[in-house]
């Protein structure tokens, strides 16, 4: 499969790593450790090769990714020889990325975005074109009655005037042009009726939210630790230092709610209770790309015995990042191929609030994951197996088109 | 059931809480918190009810059970009102907890060991007698070519010296007396071929090794989260600071060897190499009870990016075994019942250096401990069913004798 | 010198250990650790002695002391034995405890607050007294044109509706009755210009604000580390969470934000300039009396190498305050008794926001706090050895009325 | 002044930092961050400046200099852009390195030395040659009777065998090459009876033991702070992960013996005794030079009440350890020219293990920094001013030699 990964906030520090890393695992000069659908027990051959990516993307900040890969040479995030060996592969990807289209109405700019998509996959030949948000955080959405169905969300976008939030219109573009969406952000994205009922229409898989890589990605196995052993989690309290990009847009209070919101329900329904305390991020613009999270957890051992539990995690989130965000790409391309549609709930090991009604716990998120992956390769093998598979009935748009162009 | 646990070390912190804990459940001053057996998913009728244990042990310290834990509420480990509640009965255990015989030789000490666990059961009509030792952490067992085989062992018991380490001997002891054996320390135990091969001959179950209750319960979720990841784990490097008993009996470097070999063991079979670092554990009077552990862990991510994880434990050794040690007696017990024998690798849940080649994840020990809990369930409920039932034919040593004093 | 010490917020954490504390040293019960009046270099003849104190106060709470003082034992922040052998002791200062006044206009308050002072002073013969303001934090005091001017505050004292803060209003009602006063808490207290020409007019000395126990103590060692180390503080972030009754009233945003601005002026002070970050306080039931505080201070090296300290300090705020609430009151009524009168602001060394422009490096606070209470020795000594002493002539206010009531 | 820098260790990591920075600095490409010399309270023009510093060196170790500084950038520890731009100084620096010599007796080594020593200062014309240990610790030295006195010394050193660790051999040829010694390891260096004849007689100071960058910086400001407080320190505990050369070679029990005294000095003459716990050094390779020490501090307060400090400090030795090394060396030198001599003791700002019974807190040591400074800018004053400086006097050996030769 040829295939590509179109990324919202294509020259960010994520969107940035994720070429890189793309480009260097497919160059020879490194080795995908962080994927873990390099992991021996989820590669599956259904996936796309690492070396079969394709990246373009839209951005509203201009500035060469050379430059920007550079920059974050310099911040330690990258390896300086890696930016320096890749420097014409980054320039090529370069003319792929298209600053962020703004129309007359929200119905224009989704067309100019759906435009640079399609012209992107014929430009590459490419099979299939996932599109995925690693955009800075926005505020959660403010409701609008247009969001509950299809035919309204159509109207109003029609008219003047604001009905989605960005990462939702990007979600309605790339349904309307066949691509699957993928939400590495808490943003709305395509979480909104109207949008899963294009996506069933188009028989579009999709999947989100909040890329897990810290502190809660900690949570996810503590938690289920304490509850294992029967401990009453008394108290859990977070702070997360961050300065990149990421850190500077959350000092928006909107968008710091929906992720502290996002980062709390690990441990509602994991444990079954809410302990006391919060979880907060603060920009500290001089920390960095290397972010530093602290959580204290006290609880109650047998007869009432306070006790407690502490850690800090100096994570650089991009690096961690990058490697799920080609791992996402892989799976939903992958899925859509096998014609997979609708909220892919089996890719809750990726997420801080993954959809659906879903066990937080690590291992459980892990075991659904490899036994999707099972699926999914079966599934392919069906495709390629000829007529009669049922998976490529369950996939007429995208599908069939990947279809006809696949090995 | 009417159940005893005969405790190895019984007037030590991990004792005594044990017992209070106990005698507070059975009162109904207290919930079982920190009691796995306790979690919904783990209960199982063929357990002996908390209100149904019974308590004796032997020790080589003196001093009133009740004063041991007034010590341990001044220390912060028992709340005070439960052991003024409790004073008469502590005494009344009082009254079952003998001093560690000394004979001429071990034949002999290991025949005034089984007397004491006989007349315990007799005294107090008791279905079954459990040996739980919870006494300070041995150094490694001196090999001798009588630990091989049940036949040279009993011949080398009979002369003079020391052939068995104190642990082995009590295990032995509690084989000869029909009782099952469980190991709470990292100290040899059960673990000789010639003790096999006698709880084989008695058709008796017995478990080990060494508590899991803290930097290793931490490992055990913590590995496995980086290996889900597909992160590359550099280094591992942890201290234990502890001023309690166990702690001063780790002063010995033989012992400390002992555990800090005992809490390696699940990085190297979790991850599938071994990180740099290593376990220290190191004697701090003035700490006391309430044990300090910090880890730091360096790791690697996508493209080489160097991250890093610390967290600090600090917990109350005596509070986070204790529920642990009814947990296993109680399951010991049921597995008896049921007619199981020989090393009971399902326990690897409780322990850091479990018997058997088991899965060093915490989840994947839950699930085994679940399994094996719902397998005694039907077990015993054959039992109850009267002859014909399998598991009686399957337990006809230890199983029988103890059903005959059964009420 | 027969002492008095009357509290505001009488029956609050901090007071009740301070109580316990004095009672227990009169009886000799206790050693006088962290009391730094204790310490061999500042010990001084000058200060009354521990056992020469006398405990009234005010609180808006009612319920007796000594049942406050066994919660704070249950929690681990007093010595159960000490509470039990001073139960009597402790009802006789609930004798003296008042509840809050509160009058037609805030002059009848402070009438009737002044005339508590007057009555405990009398009752128990005291040579003087000293107020002293452990009360929960208020908001910071809306501006009030008649704060700039004795004569102006006195006459809107006279109307109804409220000039000042209750701590300014404690303060001016302790001033009307010749007692010093000292704010133990960032409250406005005594710092309004028509405060400080009252304490001028009547020869009072006053201290504050903000006792300085866990967090803001470390940066006053570490903060002057990097600054004598040359080394380029980039951030310094903490967050404090905390659960007693001090931190429930910072759940209020106004105090938070009081809190907060009086913690980050010690940093900006020593290093000559702000780095980034900044300190927060969480409110979290569960944590109780033991206030955690972590702190990441990232800091620059030579070469422009990027290193990080972080620190987590687990303290029991009541057990650190109390012994300061002691030595500031044993200090502020030998400055009253040598006539010293004006904000001291030698007492730095206490305060996270202190009066004055000072150093804030807790070594030359210290050596301030010795060279004024070598001073103290001196006047005091001058004052025993009669008329023609220059400090009497210092303080002619509350300082003569009290000498003629000394021993 | 034109002052020559002789670094025993001259490739490595302390060593490499140290000459890449004084090259930066003389090139203006960066700022002396980190050296106190630099701080506006301690510069004094009696100091060479840092553009004029030369650097010669011994080491074991072979392979170009800005190989090795591009190892300590790709590491993280100097910018690679600093490395790139000072390529030619750094090839100019190697060719004042020598290959440690060896001779058939110490004696015949020392006089090798020494003639390195000379043959440096007359080929840059240099007024005065500083010797730096930065190389590896060495363990204690075996004690010998010719330590105890010069003439014994002499002749021992004859004779073939050793008598000297390296790091006196080194001392004892520096000071017949009329140079100062500074001791920035904890080895023996100038520490012996003989040695200290030697400097006498030659009317030569020096400086040491064990550069203070971390753990014990911090414990110097920490248990002052305790110290004044009037709390009880209970046990202090630390570790040290670090994986550099220096970790390396503390592998070697010995070394890691002396290292880990030399830690505990600070607690037990700061506090007045020592509390429980000791200092550990652990060798992790995978952590490289950014060395992380995690302290535990557990004290009590007021009425008994435990409570805890821990830090963790994450700081690259070398980026501490070289502007330090710079400090000394300029000091050091004038001192020299100011006619001191014997051991320096107002140094011990800088080192773990000073010499002397001095303070340990570290604005007491930065008070006695400051004021000898002032001191030696008065006596340089006084010898520019000509023949009749009571210094000149007191300095007859090296001194008198370089001012000669001065400008």
């Amino acid at each position: 499969m040829r295939a590509g990964i179109w990324l919202i906030g294509a020259r960010g520090s994520v969107a940035t790593t994720s070429v890189v890393g793309a480009l260097a695992l497919r160059a020879g000069l490194t080795e995908p450790v962080g994927c873990v659908t390099a992991h021996p027990e989820l590669n599956s051959a259904a996936l796309p090769g690492f070396g079969d990516l394709f990246f373009g993307g839209h951005d509203v900040a201009t500035g060469p990714l050379v430059k920007k890969a550079e920059q974050l040479a310099a911040a330690g995030v990258l390896p300086a020889r890696l930016v320096q060996a890749l420097a014409a592969d980054l320039d090529a990807v370069d003319a792929d990325l298209r600053h962020a289209p703004e129309g007359a109405t929200q119905d224009l700019t989704a067309a100019a975005i759906a435009r640079d998509l399609t012209e992107f996959r014929t430009r590459h030949r490419l099979d299939r074109v996932v599109v995925v948000n690693v955009a800075s955080t926005e505020a959660a959405a403010p409701p609008h009655p247009a969001h509950a169905e299809l035919a309204a969300l159509t109207a109003a976008l029609d008219a003047p005037g604001s009905v989605l939030q960005p990462s939702s219109l990007y979600a309605y573009a790339a349904f309307t042009a066949d691509c699957p969406y993928v939400d590495f952000t808490p943003s709305t994205g395509a979480r909104l009726p109207a949008l899963a009922e294009l996506a069933a229409q188009r028989g579009l898989p999709y999947a989100g939210h909040d890329g897990k890589t810290g502190e809660t990605l900690l949570k996810s196995v503590l938690a289920p630790m304490f509850a294992m052993r029967n401990l009453a989690v008394r108290s859990w309290s977070g702070v997360n230092l961050l300065g990149g990009g990421d850190g500077a847009s959350l000092v928006d209070p909107g968008a710091n709610a929906a992720k502290s919101a996002s980062k709390q329900r690990v441990l509602r329904e994991t444990l079954g209770y809410a302990p006391d305390g919060d979880t907060r991020i603060d920009y500290v613009a001089n920390i960095g790309d290397f972010k530093t999270a602290w959580d204290l957890i006290t609880f109650e051992g047998f007869l009432g015995t306070g006790m407690c539990l502490q850690f800090t995690w100096q994570g650089c989130d991009s690096a961690l990042a990058a490697p799920l965000v080609l791992d996402l790409a892989r799976i939903t391309l992958a899925a859509q191929e096998a014609g997979r549609s609708g909220p892919l709930e089996a890719l809750a090991y990726f997420f801080k609030d993954p959809m659906g009604d879903v066990d937080h716990a690590l291992h459980a998120q892990w075991d659904a994951l490899r036994r999707y992956l099972a699926g999914l390769g079966e599934a392919v093998a069906a495709v390629d197996a000829g007529p009669g598979g049922a998976a490529v009935d369950a996939g007429p748009g995208g599908g069939a088109g990947a279809g006809s162009g696949g090995a």
